[in-house]
């Protein structure tokens, strides 16, 4: 859980039979389970200690995921999982995201997250204490 | 979705790359979930709509799971997967399942609910009308 | 499993508890598997038996995947996904997929998949009489 | 990645929303996940880089699987699952685990895993060294 570059964020991830598929190599929709545990961990080294549930009554969803996958990921690979944040908005936080083998890079994502009240779904602006520090990063 | 036998309830099955690992067969894990779909839709059948949350403030959880595995299912196969409810206490219900590709059994389960209190996880009694019914089967 | 469209395929999906996650929603990883189902279920209606291993040393993989999120399925729900091929390369071919809950789009997919070899993950030419049979629909 | 006790492996894991389900808990399934990683880095800390596949056409695979639920984790918790082997048959090998927080036992279960041949899934006898190995812990 190193940051090699100043707002970049990076998780060590190992590869289990859980995450692979019957072509013998990660199951692709298994990344994007890689990408939230990297982002749940950058944001909890921010100080959020609940990072999906961020205030009482809100919650973080995804609304878009673009992902590009280049090379396959295998079984008992360590691999790495870096996050980025590249965007914020009123409601919402845009990270942009590798999957990396040494040096390789094996999948990119742009994940776009939204603020919205737990009960009706409704976008809820990111609280001010958030959006200070996440400009400041 | 058919019932050969009393009481026995039945749920057809397709396999798809989701459910398979890198050994090229269904991930053992997974029929677990099988299990549970056959169970959930066997509850649908006999009237409950939120099979697994019976009521208000009610929720169903597994306190035991016994699997044993014969022989692996695989990619594009079409299994069946049955639900039989074999046991009945105060607070709980044990189903005893199958998973069958023609007629070769390939996996068995006897996997047991208890029924608890959302907020605090403490067993509740079986309602009286769902110890009726399934007492009638 | 019904064609309302030319060209368009669409799949019953029951939303289990497998499928969802702690904010109380399908965990949107998860409309990945369910595109995919309807996607399978689509190539086997046009007579691919093995789907993602279309003939011998070939497998299909996912190269992009760009997904919206509008509203949340839940559990319980009865949902339809779509399945469209909506453009087709040398090696690839590209679905436009949607999940409905009745006349409701709840999430959107652009999904690309590449032709590959099993071994080394080249790209391969679609075969002859897919490309013929595709570009027909 | 601990050993407390002699022939026990201990190995933290964090509760991701991958995890959890719309109970608001560690959806039960996912606990034999959580054992696998344990068994699995178990077997690497012995010696053994592939441990699924411990050596040319040969695959272990899960036979049986006994789990106990207690009580639940929950999303952002971290927990601890370990690893003991407690009996080894001329194919199988049996491991006991628990998943812990802190001091309190959340989950346990006995699992065990067969040897076998990867085309044909026939028994095959546990290599030489690692029954001396695992003999001696």
């Amino acid at each position: 859980m190193t940051s090699p570059n100043p707002g970049e964020f990076s998780l060590p991830v190992r590869v289990y039979i859980e995450d692979t598929d019957a072509g013998g190599i990660v199951y692709y929709v298994n990344y994007l389970k890689y990408f939230e545990r990297a982002r749940t961990e950058y944001m909890r080294s921010l100080g959020y200690d609940k990072p999906a549930f961020p205030g009482e009554g809100l919650m973080f969803v995804v609304s878009q995921a673009n992902v590009s996958y280049r090379s396959p990921a295998r079984l008992d690979e360590s691999i790495r999982v870096t996050a980025r944040i590249t965007s914020m908005g009123a409601a919402t936080l845009t990270f942009t995201q590798t999957v990396l083998r040494d040096a390789t890079c094996l999948v990119t994502g742009e994940i776009t997250l939204a603020l919205v009240s737990r009960e009706q779904g409704r976008p809820r602006r990111l609280p001010a204490a958030m959006r200070q520090q996440i400009g400041d990063l």
